[in-house]
């Protein structure tokens, strides 16, 4: 048996590897248009930022060089570099390779696609200036750092996952950065808006400038190298521009071969990963997906999911049937000191989509037991189908180790889990790890509340409209004293109460109207709630707590 | 509606905040024999180590004292402390306290008895000296701190999670520790052996001196101070020593109500959390638990869990009904630089509860992308029932951040999730965050191929046998020049061939008896799986690889 893989990135070797493992007599090959083969793309950012060698992006977890000399000896697997695949002959099965300039055809039983992504290059004036970079291959990043150097004022056009995580990786470096965005807040697609907003925050702390709703109308050049760009018009200064303005599958081939492309614009494959042809498989980047939430088709590139495909790919090809079942749209990144991510539907796809949600946010004060040492605040935001009470989708904010929710949530959203569920599970507590009371469950209890009618919240959109407005309500602010001194809410509508004292000081507001619009504000929404409870019980009739606290509520607002 | 809570700790004070939050109106009686009350217990190793202040043990998340005032002020909870309740009258619905020396009956509509759990206490001789401590209050750990200024060397009795967390908080303070268990190896009820060999193999490492099978037969005193203590009929000296030899359920006022007691020992509770009494409950470490994989009734005492129970309590008290469905057994600790924990069953509990079981031990050289900065090793084993496939358990130990994936596996042991699911979820990827290709993806990868029969591996119990034997058998070490360099495995039955070169280097072992049993060795165990499917295509016959790689060996022997 005869395999020939087109690309050498994480689906094609890995596709590769499990043949191998699988058929020690298969013959395999692997075309690459790269020299350097089987980067690990991800870690780009993380390799301008100098955390990473260069070296090490081609490297085995044993310390070994993933070069063509490595997958011969190794796993006898045969890569043909600096190629480039220029057509496939169903008919005859044979692929077409072109290698610097002398053109060969090679037989095959079965074909692999995986041709990868590409960049989207915006159409704006002036892109081709030196000095505009995307950031795709080891050379790009090498182009970059080069210029980083010769830089003051860089300007990232896109403010996605690598428009982010270059923010963090361009900072060592001591330049400025001009974050533009078209949309009206970052990472569009991954974070509903307040806490896209709380994460902008963050950007804007760390000197980043940004601009959302805003356009780069043309890059500004000076003998063949950028000197400006204009943003709405306005001209500004800078000698390097980055596009991070998304990826686009690489189906070239797929159609000239007249292989079915999906509604998204990739190669569409059955669960089995092949392609309308069932002697070729596609995978990774170039592929679409079906969302396991939905049940649609949807384009997520995605390393990890570029390996599993390889894995059902090889299985495939040697005989053993497997399927893949889907993705959950999952997505981290590390910005700053932010972990930033989502699984699933965040609420504005939910409620695009057509779901009846309930929704909920919840701050809490640390990652681990609140009195453990460097514990560090989470910001999480679940999406629910209020019909069914299944988890649709969970987003995750701030310094603390949401990560590991984050793929906590994987699994309950995997297997459909309802609130219910949520508030059984028996996590694993100690103090350095998690608070008595499990930030999942937690999401349980809240979500719960809600759906009960105990819990009544105002999201802090409204309460931001409000103050801004000339309502006429009452924020009651049951912070401490040491939490107000840090952060005082500044409206004269405001009333503070400390949550510690605030059944003794209950007459100070006893005598307003059961009427009154009344919101709660402490850090979190704890004490909020239970006040809530309170002045129910007492008659009070309007009153809601701030989803979120006070925590993300001052990060949403600056 | 009056209730009456016995018990203001965990359990108890989530019971009575859950009943306010939901009745403003009931009145609220908590019962405590201390006068410092909601103490945060499992932060007790922590104080001990000077990382956690004294007055933390007793605060909120906002940094407010949770005492007696704070309850009555915040909550309109009326805490009795230093008082102990005596006697129930379920007839005439009240309860006996003895506040120092005077008794009075408090009538009740509801009783909750949280009652919580003692020390186990061992029939030593001498067990009376000063300076033999437990860790209970916060009393034992201002007496433990005091003692420990004095101290050269202590004695721990007991290698279960606190007997670990003391070694660590007890390192801080500069003495020797020696480490005294009955049973053949730390963490007996929670660790398979080869595990709980690897953590024994770190402490060690820090200067603990450990003792297993061993027992502690005498305590000498002098002047009425622990001086010394024979162990194994040897006298060592000491100064102090640490009991930790369990938990008992306290449930002397249950018996005496004539309420039922389960076979556990602890008190019986239907999935409402009531005793055979309805009108009285009982939750927190009082109670036994249902164990959710097995069916049956064990006793785990456990902060989080008493939480849950507390809040189950509150909304059935408050006429909301809900069960507790049960537990996981899971459990967490950090011991210096390990992260140890286990969820659902280990191997040998499940093989003595009668499962037919497959196992893998998979050692993950990072548990960040393997190129990312401060990445650390983490070694998982998972144990599946064979015939269904389903996850029993998994365990954890290791430097790096495997706090993670057992909270992923709570999750996924709860749903009662197959291996077949294991390898589909779709967990967030990003270098700083996991390796592209996650460690429980590959898990249930490791399962596959092993009950597909691609996998065929030897334990490290049974190389270590091997080893110590006259054994006809070969080694292939596949690690690196450099790997070996750094841990050579001194045996002449080892021949080394780096994995990146064995293809070229096959020759070298290439006229062996097919027949010859060969035993396959890299740092982790996938450089073996490989070069394992390529001998067996080779007509090798006696193939198998280590489980759980050098990594794991070189600590199980050391």
């Amino acid at each position: 048996m005869r395999v020939v893989i087109i690309g050498a990135g994480a689906a094609g070797l890995k596709a590769a590897c499990r043949i191998r493992r699988r058929d020690e007599s298969a013959e395999i090959l692997v075309i690459d248009k790269e020299k350097e083969i089987s980067l690990s793309r991800c870690s780009l950012p993380y390799y301008i930022a100098g955390l990473i060698k260069r070296d090490e992006l081609f490297k085995t977890a044993f310390d070994v060089l993933r070069d063509k000399a490595f997958f011969k000896s190794s796993k006898n697997i045969e890569i043909i570099d600096c190629a480039l695949a220029e057509d496939i002959d169903r008919k005859r099965k044979k692929v077409k390779i072109n290698k610097d300039g002398s053109i060969e055809e090679l037989d095959y039983d079965f074909l692999v696609i995986a041709t990868g992504a590409k960049p989207v290059i915006p159409n704006i004036k002036g892109i081709n200036s030196y000095g505009v970079f995307c950031l795709y291959s080891a050379k790009d990043a090498d182009e970059i750092i080069k210029r980083l150097k010769e830089t003051e004022t860089v300007v990232i056009i896109g403010a996605g996952f690598i428009g982010l995580e270059c923010c963090d990786a361009f900072f060592e470096h001591g330049v400025d950065i001009i974050l533009v965005e078209l949309t009206d807040k970052v990472l569009p697609t991954l974070l509903d808006y307040e806490l896209a907003k709380f994460v902008e925050s963050n950007l804007k702390s760390m000197g980043i400038q940004l601009f959302t709703k805003s356009r780069v109308d043309e890059i500004i050049s000076k003998d063949g190298e950028v000197c400006a760009v204009k943003i709405n018009n306005n001209v500004v200064k800078c000698q390097m521009v980055l596009l991070a303005t998304g990826f686009t599958p690489n189906v070239e081939l797929a159609k000239k071969a007249n292989l079915e492309i999906g509604k998204t614009g990739a190669i569409k494959v059955n669960s089995l990963l092949q392609t309308s042809d069932p002697n070729i498989y596609a995978g990774g980047d170039c592929v679409e997906c079906k969302c396991l939430i939905t049940g649609s088709e949807i384009y997520i590139p995605s390393g990890s999911i570029a390996n599993m495909h390889g894995r059902v790919i090889g299985n495939n090809i040697t005989g053993l049937k497997t399927e893949f079942k889907g993705v959950l749209r999952s997505l981290i990144l590390k910005v700053f000191d932010l972990t930033v991510g989502a699984i699933g539907l965040n609420e504005e796809t939910a409620k695009s989509l057509g779901y009846d949600t309930i929704s909920a946010i919840a701050t809490f004060p640390s990652d681990k037991s609140h009195i453990y040492p460097e514990r560090r605040p989470i910001v999480l935001k679940i999406v629910v189908d209020k019909n069914t009470k299944r988890v649709l989708g969970v987003q995750a904010v701030g310094p603390g180790a949401s990560d590991k929710k984050l793929d906590v949530f994987a699994s309950i959203i995997h297997s459909k889990m309802s609130i219910d569920d949520l508030m059984d599970i028996d996590f694993a507590y100690a103090p350095p790890y998690s608070p008595a009371i499990n930030h999942v469950n937690t999401m349980g209890y809240i979500v719960d509340n809600k759906l009960r009618g105990f819990l009544r919240t105002i999201h802090p959109i409204e309460l931001k409209r409000k103050l801004e407005s000339d309502d006429d309500f009452i924020i009651l602010d049951l912070r401490t004293d040491a939490e107000v001194k840090l952060n005082r809410i500044d409206d004269r509508r405001c009333i503070h109460i400390p949550f510690e004292k605030f059944r003794q000081d209950f007459h100070k507001i006893q005598n307003l109207s059961k009427e009154k619009e009344i919101i709660l504000i402490c850090s979190t929404g704890y004490r909020s709630y239970d006040v809530l409870e309170y002045l129910t019980s007492n008659g009070f009739k309007n009153v809601r707590s701030l989803e979120g606290g006070f925590y993300l509520f001052k990060a949403f607002t600056r």
